[in-house]
């Protein structure tokens, strides 16, 4: 397939939509970014790379570190991980503190911010201290994304904090439940920070190859996870990914896939490819508008839905 | 791959569970099923069937019915059908009463009790009385299966009616959101009626062929349902499919799939075949315990999990 | 204390606020009442009373009927009446539903819509029929008000019982909880009879004179009660006798009483008397506006609040 | 009546209960207590005491704070307040924070534990700072029980702190609706101190009088609040005193009063006296078994229920 003219004209079909989108402004470091912005990258299992539009501009990754911090977890912890999170869809916002409530502490899955605190927390137990959990996370995502100059943007993490009040009214309902064992305060600034690290489209999809693989990087050789840990990933991804509009996601794009609010979205065709787009305008349920859309789009001209 | 003497080995491996599962009790009519019993039948694009156990037993498919009046609905009504129901994970049971009430009377998706008696509501409308609503479903299954011999179990259906005080409850907070159009026992009695329709698991994988090849019945070169319907029906029991382990699911067993609390299950690996399995005796979420085991059995052994 | 320009002065201050209310329209018999109106009427013990407005003009009863059949199971079930039922406020009307099913089917107090449907059912029990409770519910408010003449409006509960979706929903989710005995249609049938029941402020006021007094009618000198169960009825008047607006009741009247969306509204100052209000226009909780306003200026005029 | 003997009587009534209950324990410094302890005493508005029991022995008032921090706030901002709290009762614990979700972080009501932490953020900004407003608490307590020894226990403040962390999600869930003003931990600190004020029975019914006599201090004249002031506070302690057993207490025992997991509960009777019950033995809704018994006996004997 001419990857390459599918992703052009994908980019051309979703520009209208650049400005309909709302960029997040809750958290006051990301509201200022140009929603007029979009790019795609695509990555083969030799590392072929066929990108569109601004392919090299760093953003926030946001919600999209819970694949890798949940792929540490997994590694770590195995099967033992899930006494403490769950992995069912957890419904509406809402719904996502009353069934904390209701399951006493237990969070539904690892992609809902009360499940990825936990997680990090999780990560804390395992690096000994809050800070080397901080700088091991980011040294996975330099690992799989093969680049070494990824960082995090310190002022997003500081803002993130400065705002992130109902994260620390979940981490601390986990806490009275006895399901979180660091300081509250040090694990939720060590999920803001991880969230705070900035990739591009190009950087995104290198490092979602794994998952397209069953947990083998095809480039390094490197085996990060077993091929049931990664097909569970991925099943994770398609059944929770993407908010309250996971369902719609699965129903429309049909690839596991994760956003963040940042405006980025990564997905995997498992055994060929995986993908990054980046818009920074959300839909209403908080995912990338344009992004979702072109991932739609890829799937409806490739006919390389899972389904 | 040898796929008789996977499903040999499978059953042969799923047989010490039979005795671990509870049959549903809060139907009369199923509570005497004997649970010490298993089937597992596959079909292939040609006709070609692989059972193994009792594949010949009539059983009660129950909640495996949405999927067809789904399909149903989707024919008919296509997007216009998401106006009174969505596609989104529901999370638990406790919870699917208080989403129903907060998101004022819309149920989240076909495959929960309030959706499939909601995509009921919108057959009678089509069909235009209850009862040819009931005759056209089981006609349209019989068309799936190509087998006129399929029918319905009156006394089950009876006994659904005389428990069925959760669903009247919710039939009756829909109408009371005006989501829902006809009489609510009539709504609910065509319900129950297509949960009881019995067939065995050789009907039951013959009639999911056509979500196995994008709505196409490979055999009769019937065009059921568009692509783009098949492959969104798959995305919904891939997210909706098993109650609140329907995360699980996805993560084990890694295949679009629907239970019944008759012990049934369907599957299909897109693209190659439909799967259905049977066991009576279920798990503490209301799946079948050997049937779900041996579904993960199957993706195991073969690698056609969909991740 | 000169009762009669006290109310008279009340009826005064209040008549701006009659156009300001909006009269229940969720049933179509009542929505055609005219909101212009207003009466009041306070019962002493020696059955003297003081009345201003219309007040032989009959209107539905409604909810103020709870009083009624709490009272007629109280006495019957004595304390065993607890096992079916609560005695505790239960938030705002979302609430209602989601804490009964949290709660496995048993309502929090006799005066939400659950609790007196549930209480209607323990009537049908004790009379042994459905139209027999009802014949002998109304026999009862005919006693207490010592007047024959009272009638049900045949009109409203038939239009009731035909959008009274919500009701059946309710009755369906107890008696999925087995906490309910007989037919829902039956007993929300009675129950919609009863709140048809038509009566005016002079009835109703002179109905309520029991629990001013400890149980005993003062005026017949029949005992219909216990003293500890006319004051338990009076607490439970306060604590849950105006749906999400109990607490503010509480607070603006400081007396035990309760409204209906006919706009009745009853109240008891303990020792003194018994009043009745009405004004169909209601507020966004459901009471009549004018009437808990005149119920308000009554005791800051006389400084007759139980606080 | 002879409120002595009364009173004795009493406290041998319920001496068998004593063993029964069980002393709060999720605060460390509080589980060590005896529960085999019992005092109550009576205060009329001439000052004359009448005590049982251990009426000299100091014990953790906790949530019983919250009637004194509800007055200031209600002095200071009228119905301002009302703005940011509520006063309506708020069912279980599970609602309470299922609740401040759906109202966007507006707690129902000064008593339960997000009400009480939001009018300590109000008395912050009142007056200028979290140690100020401490001391100012305190004040204000030691003025209305006319006693400066009062104080508070610093080890059992901390102590609640360590394991705050259920209130600590409150307090930013709140916040994360913008319904706190102060910082989270200053704000939950300022509410332990308060909550680990230690009293003795004497000093809390003497400190209640002004709320049985229309917000007037009898015996030192000075008006803390006005009439409807006092009468509206009254009215909060009936309708939200006693957690989820507010309907029960109201039922039971019939008086405006407030209880605290130390075992304490104080209570008014208008226009007469006030009380203060002290055991420290729980039932299982968070009230003094014992206390709460003692009170309906007092209501029971002496027929001085406001109903």
């Amino acid at each position: 397939m001419d990857y390459q003219s599918i992703i052009n004209e994908i980019a051309q079909e979703v520009s209208p939509l650049l400005v309909s989108g709302k960029v997040a402004d809750y958290i006051p470091a990301l509201a200022g970014v140009n929603p007029n912005q979009f790019a795609m990258t695509l990555t083969l299992f030799d590392g072929t790379q066929f990108s569109v539009g601004q392919a090299d501009k760093l953003f926030s990754i946001q919600s999209i570190s819970k694949v890798f911090t949940f792929t540490l977890a997994l590694k770590f912890y195995r099967s033992a991980l899930y006494q403490r999170i769950g992995i069912e869809p957890s419904g509406n916002s809402f719904n996502s503190i009353v069934q904390l409530e209701y399951e006493h502490g237990k969070p539904r899955n690892p992609f809902i911010n009360a499940g990825a605190i936990n997680i990090t927390d999780s990560l804390i137990n395992y690096y000994g201290a809050d800070e080397h959990a901080t700088e091991e996370i980011l040294e996975f995502i330099r690992l799989l994304a093969d680049d070494g100059s990824i960082d995090r943007d310190c002022v997003v993490a500081l803002s993130e904090m400065e705002h992130g009040f109902r994260n620390l009214s979940l981490a601390n309902l986990m806490k009275s439940f006895d399901n979180l064992d660091n300081p509250v305060e040090d694990v939720v600034n060590t999920y803001f920070r991880h969230c705070a690290i900035e990739m591009n489209t190009k950087m995104l999809s290198r490092a979602m190859l794994y998952l397209a693989n069953d947990g083998l990087d095809p480039i390094t050789g490197i085996k990060h996870i077993s091929e049931s840990q990664s097909k569970r990933i991925n099943a994770v991804m398609l059944t929770c990914g993407h908010y309250d509009a996971s369902g719609e996601f699965a129903f429309n794009v049909g690839l596991p896939g994760k956003s963040g609010v940042g405006g980025g979205i990564v997905a995997v065709v498992p055994n060929l490819m995986s993908i990054s787009v980046w818009s920074p305008g959300l839909n209403e349920n908080g995912n990338s508008l344009a992004g979702t859309k072109a991932l739609e789009l890829f799937t409806t001209k490739t006919g390389l839905s899972i389904f």
